[in-house]
């Protein structure tokens, strides 16, 4: 397809109705934009604040092509997007961040290979596809590892830890993933998470945030820092290069998030990179209050062709995002009274056990131990 | 109605579609809300960012009562509203701001006895409903006067300034109005415009911005900056504390905007409140960057009973907000790759001359002359 330069008064198509395609909308509406979200819950939280929604399966060939058509340009909010989905919006729409950048990244395998491939380190990985496979991949690895699925995991599902060689029966093991093509990565012994977050303009541009650290809990991103603390100016600067690189290697378009695991040996800083999310990312929620230009503000920018916005900190503040999970999201009003804090909660109905349900965000130093 | 708190996934209904109802939307949807809004126009610019929409008119006591009942609030952009709609919408819900403070501001002759019975100065007014009217009225006041329509007047409309005794034939210039109640108003030698935008909580808290200062061209705003330059610190402390008062006596929820004129003599500042918004307000636009919360935010935190955020500005930063009217909005590109530059648009579809399309906020010192 055409990819013309969209002016004020155009349409967004959002592939994906959740927290983070509402928030693409929103951005989206501030410029003037339209934005028509397809998804296929009922209840999705972007239908709420989209001009047009489209509700149907992700595999309903007929709904996408009518939406794509509907539509100035495509992106989405998450990369589990099906190859054959992502083909037939590319056939009726230009498609930001391109069906390349959902490729690569949607198998741990071929995203490994690729990250690799540009000389920048990963995790050492193996593919596994049968149980004898599991053998010699750790032989090869050695322990403790993870085993995951290639494919359509997120938030620690689909991985398990492996720790000593006679750990459970291998036949058990596959079973337990469904028989689903496996990958066996070695445990990157870190310090800290970090991510960059960064943007690519259609005419190469890039713009990143400064270096974020992440911690999870139970899998699930729980905290980010910007910028974070304790690291190296040189390696926040290598990190943002290694982010670039990518982006330009995969002629990506849009807001991509690049995470990193950094390791400490004898005191010298090194980055290994975990994976990329080919689109808008939790660990660049701070940047809406934090940042000149927000990551989703950042997106549409990218994806219409537009120049790239500040990527700088307000005032060059610190800042700290803290999801809010289930039942944490009671705290609401508590922190609507809470003097300096940014509360931003997604209309989900059910606050389910690991569920994002908001998050908040500080800027400024943090008192220790909050 | 009941005046209960609101809590996340509740729907406010905003009465009106434009750019104001618009933003308020957008506030909503960040913490969580639907907006329900209700708009006589099919391409009303709220609508793209609403969950649910009735489109409807004004007077249509059917379409109100079911909007009124199918919202756990409700809100409005315009103090246009007829009397017998903002009835109508009181009984199925909660009304902020409540139906006085419309009655009160959309008459300017209640509005003005309202201010003067505060204790308050306006300009020197008198109600004007036949030409014999009109000649003891400018004997009383003296020219040069305003004659305006004592209702529906917004950005100049229905208003003229006499300044010879003798200007035109009475009965002619009654005629031009079309024999709608007017009152005469003293013209106010000012020396700027400044306004207060603040918010009254449902617990009578009061949170104001700073005195701002308003630059109008052809009738309609054309510039705020942020803190009013030049303007005495003691006057902004007495600006405030008139807009607070004025929000009590109303027993207001919900952000409001008291106009004034700022006159100056013998080197004295002297303040003269020229009209109320019970509204959200064009001179608050610069908040969405350059206050820790938002106008938006706060009238939705004031409306669901939630405690006021902080008024502050981000940073101590001067701001400066410029509005797009008309052609002005052709100059988007430019205006998104201006460094610092914070560019919105409201997704009107015509640039008709003289309406309004967006605007651009600017955060720090601004160059003189610029």
């Amino acid at each position: 397809m055409t990819d013309k330069i969209l002016g004020p008064g155009s349409t967004l198509g959002i592939v994906g109705g959740g927290q983070l395609g509402r928030m693409i909308a929103l951005a989206a509406a501030d410029y003037g934009l339209k934005a028509h979200v397809y998804a296929p819950d009922a209840d999705s939280p972007a239908f709420d604040v989209a001009a047009r929604t489209t509700c149907a399966a992700y595999d309903d060939a007929e709904a996408l092509a009518a939406f794509a058509r509907s539509v100035d340009v495509v992106t989405y909010e998450f990369e589990n997007i099906p190859h054959a989905t992502a083909d037939i919006l590319a056939r009726h729409a230009a498609l930001h961040p391109n069906a390349r950048a959902l490729s690569t990244t949607q198998d741990r395998l071929s995203e490994k290979e690729f990250i690799n491939g540009l000389g920048i380190p990963t995790a050492p990985f193996r593919a596994v596809d049968t149980p004898d496979d599991l053998d010699r991949a750790i032989e090869v690895i050695g322990l403790p590892a993870v085993l995951k699925t290639r494919r359509f995991g997120y938030d620690g599902k689909g991985q398990r830890m492996l720790r000593e060689r006679a750990e459970g029966d291998r036949n058990a093991l596959f079973a337990e993933f469904g028989g689903a093509p496996l990958i066996l990565e070695g445990f990157v012994p870190f310090e800290r998470e970090v991510s960059v977050v960064g943007a690519r303009g259609r005419d190469g541009s890039f713009a990143a945030y400064d270096l974020c650290e992440n911690e999870h809990r139970d899998h699930i991103l729980a905290l980010t820092r910007v910028p974070a603390p304790g690291v190296a100016p040189e390696t926040g600067r290598i990190a943002l290069e290694i982010a670039r690189r990518i982006a330009d290697a995969l002629d990506y378009v849009g807001v991509l998030a690049v995470e990193m695991f950094l390791v400490r040996e004898d005191g010298a800083e090194r980055l290994v990179v975990n994976e990329i999310a080919p689109r808008v990312h939790n660990s660049g929620h701070w940047t809406s209050e934090g940042a000149l230009t927000s990551q989703f503000a950042q997106h549409v920018r990218a994806i219409c062709g537009w120049p790239l916005g500040d990527p700088g900190r307000v005032g060059g503040l610190p800042v700290e995002m803290r999801n809010l999970i289930g039942a944490q999201a009671d705290d609401w009003h508590a922190l609507l009274a809470e003097p300096g804090a940014h509360l931003h909660l997604y209309g989900k109905g059910e606050a389910r056990p690991g569920r994002k349900m908001g998050h908040v965000t500080r800027l400024g130093p943090v008192p220790a131990g909050s």
